[in-house]
C-alpha cells in the first residue's frame, strides 16, 4: 500500500483526542456528551478534581440525565496528554492565564476551540501563541454548574464552530460530526467574525442590562422603555458591525426582541456571576466590539456607557 | 397728594404675603426663614398639617437653629389666603394637580415661583394657567426633612430666582431682597432658561446615576469608568443647551467633576426618593431636556438611555 494511501487510512480512522479546560456549566456538557459517546476526553478541574475522581461527572438534562463514572480529570495541564482539539470552556476573565495552561497539551496538528462569548478571543490568543491553530465555538445553551461534578443543562445546546486560522478546516468537520452523533446539534460556520457579532446582538444588551438593573429578560422586555432600549442596543451593535464590514441586517433586532419576549424568565452568565459576585466578561463581551467598532469608525454611545456602569458594579462587587 | 403718588407708596411699603405650597426640605427652610424674619408666610402642608399645629416648625440649620412655634399652617389651599408670591416647593410629580393647588391663592398681581428642578416646568404651568405671571427658582441646598415639621438643613443654600413670564420683575427683585435679609443668600436670574440648562448639568448625570448604581457622588468619582460617564453625560447635557441656543460652554462640565470630587459623600434628591420608594422627577429632569434638545435637532443618546433605566426602575420601585 503506498504510503499516501495508508496516511489517509490513519487519519480518516483515528479518532480525536479530546481535551476540555475548563468543566463547568458548558465544558461539562459539551465534554461530558462526548465522553459518554466514546470519544476520549480529558477534562482539567479546578475545585471539583477531588469530588470527580471519587463521584464521577453528573449531567442532568432536558435531553436525558448521564453520569460518567470514570473520569479522565486533571487539576494540571502539565500531566494532561497532547490533545488534537482542545476545548476551552473557561470564563474569558481567566484568559490571561490560557496559553500556560494550553502549551502543554499542543502538539503540532492541535486546534484550540474557544467556547467563550465576546470578540477578539482569537486575536488576542493568536497573538500570544503564534502559529496556534484557533478555533471558536458559540454555544446556545441554558447550561449551570449546580455542585460539585454536577451540571444542569436547562435548554437548547446548538453549538457553533468556525475556523479563525485553522489551516485544514477538515478536523472541524469531524468534531462537528462527533457532536452531532453524541447527540449535540453542532454546526461548522463559514464565518466566525459574522458568528460572534451576531451572538453579541443579544449578548450586550442582556448580560448588561440584567446586571445593571439586577433583573431578568422577562421584565426588560415587559417594561416599554427597556424594551426600546434593549432594541436600540441591539441596532448600536448591528450597526457597529456594518461598520466593520459584517453584513447583519437591522431586521435582527426585531427577531431578536420577539424571541426574548417569547422566552422564559433569563438570566444570563453575566448576570449570574453578578449574583454570586464573580468577575464579569466586560472586556470581551464591551470593551473589545466597542473599540473594534470605534477603530472602523463607529462610536457605540450607548454600549460604552453601559461598558462604564458594568466596571463601576464590578469594582464595588464586594460592597453588594 | 396725588393718587398716583399714593398708589406709589402703598405699593413700596407694602409687604410682601409669601404662600409656600409643600412644606418639605425646601419650602420649610426657605419659607421658614422669611417667616422668622418676620415676613408673613402662610404654609401648605399634608401630613405634617397636624404636628405643626400642635409643635410648630423646627429647622436645624448649619447657619443657626430656629424653632417657629406659631406656624400660618393650612392642609386645603382653599383656606389659605391671596399673596402676593407663592412658592412652589412641592417634587415636580405632583404638578399635575398644581393649577388647583395654586388658584385660591392668586389675584391679578400675584407671581408663582416654582421652586423645582429640571426644564418645561414655567411652560407647562403657564398652558394650565394662562395668564399667570410665573417665575422659576433654583434651590443649590443640601436639606432633608428629618421628621414631622422637622428640617435638617446640611449645607449651601443658595437661591437663584428668574422671571419666565412676570409683567414686572420688580417685586423678584423686592423677594430676593426680603430673602437676603432673612439670611439666604439669594440673586435674580437673567435668563432663567441658561440657569435651568446649567443646573441640568449637574442634576442629570449625578440623580440617575446614583439611583441606577446605587451609590453616592464620592464614589462615582473615586471610579474611572463613571467618573468619565458623568463627565460624557455633562458635555451631552451642555451641547443639548447649546442646539437650544443657550450658550452653556464645555469647561463647565470639568469644573462641575472638580466641585464634585472636593463634595462630601452626596446623595442627589433622586437617590433620596429612590431610597424611600418615592415617585421620581423623571418628566421634567430628563424626559423634557431630552424631548427639548431633540426638537432643537440634538439627540442626546446617553441621558436618554439613563432616562429609560430610570423608569424601568420607576416601574419596578415596589419590588425593591
Amino acid at each position: 500500500m503506498p504510503l499516501f494511501l495508508l496516511e489517509t487510512f490513519i487519519s480518516v480512522k483515528m479518532a480525536i483526542r479530546y481535551g476540555v479546560i475548563g468543566t463547568g456549566a458548558l465544558g461539562g456538557f459539551y465534554g461530558g456528551k462526548l465522553a459518554k459517546a466514546g470519544h476520549e476526553v480529558h477534562f482539567l478541574f479546578r475545585s471539583d478534581f477531588e469530588y470527580v475522581r471519587k463521584h464521577g461527572l453528573r449531567v442532568d438534562s432536558v435531553n436525558g440525565d448521564f453520569h460518567l463514572s470514570e473520569v479522565n480529570a486533571y487539576r494540571d495541564s502539565h500531566e494532561m496528554p497532547l490533545c488534537d482539539i482542545i476545548l476551552v470552556c473557561l470564563k474569558t476573565t481567566g484568559n490571561r492565564q490560557l496559553p500556560e495552561m494550553i502549551k502543554p497539551m499542543l502538539h503540532p496538528n492541535s486546534v484550540v476551540v474557544l467556547l467563550q462569548n465576546g470578540l477578539g478571543l482569537e486575536e488576542d490568543l493568536s497573538k500570544q501563541l503564534p502559529g496556534a491553530a484557533i478555533a471558536g465555538g458559540l454555544a446556545f445553551i441554558c447550561s449551570n454548574k449546580v455542585g460539585p461534578g454536577h451540571i444542569h443543562h436547562l435548554d437548547y445546546g446548538k453549538l457553533n464552530i468556525g475556523s479563525h486560522n485553522v489551516p485544514d478546516t477538515e478536523i472541524l468537520n469531524r468534531v462537528v460530526a462527533d457532536f452531532q452523533l453524541a447527540g449535540v446539534h453542532a454546526e461548522l460556520s463559514a464565518n466566525l467574525r459574522f458568528a460572534r457579532w451576531q451572538k453579541l446582538v443579544w449578548n450586550i444588551p442582556f448580560n448588561g442590562m440584567t446586571v445593571v438593573l439586577n433583573t431578568t429578560t422577562d421584565r426588560l422586555m415587559a417594561n416599554e422603555s427597556t424594551c426600546e432600549l434593549s432594541r436600540e442596543l441591539m441596532l448600536e451593535v448591528i450597526r457597529g458591525a456594518n461598520a466593520c464590514g459584517v453584513p447583519l441586517k437591522e431586521s435582527l433586532a426585531q427577531q431578536m426582541i420577539e424571541m426574548t419576549i417569547k422566552m422564559k424568565p433569563y438570566a444570563p452568565s453575566m448576570k449570574l456571576d453578578y449574583d454570586h459576585r464573580r468577575a464579569m466578561e466586560i472586556e470581551y463581551i464591551y470593551s473589545k466590539p466597542i473599540q473594534t467598532a470605534q477603530d472602523a469608525g463607529f462610536v457605540m454611545h450607548k454600549i460604552s456607557m453601559l461598558e462604564k456602569q458594568l466596571r463601576f458594579i464590578q469594582a464595588h462587587l464586594a460592597d453588594k
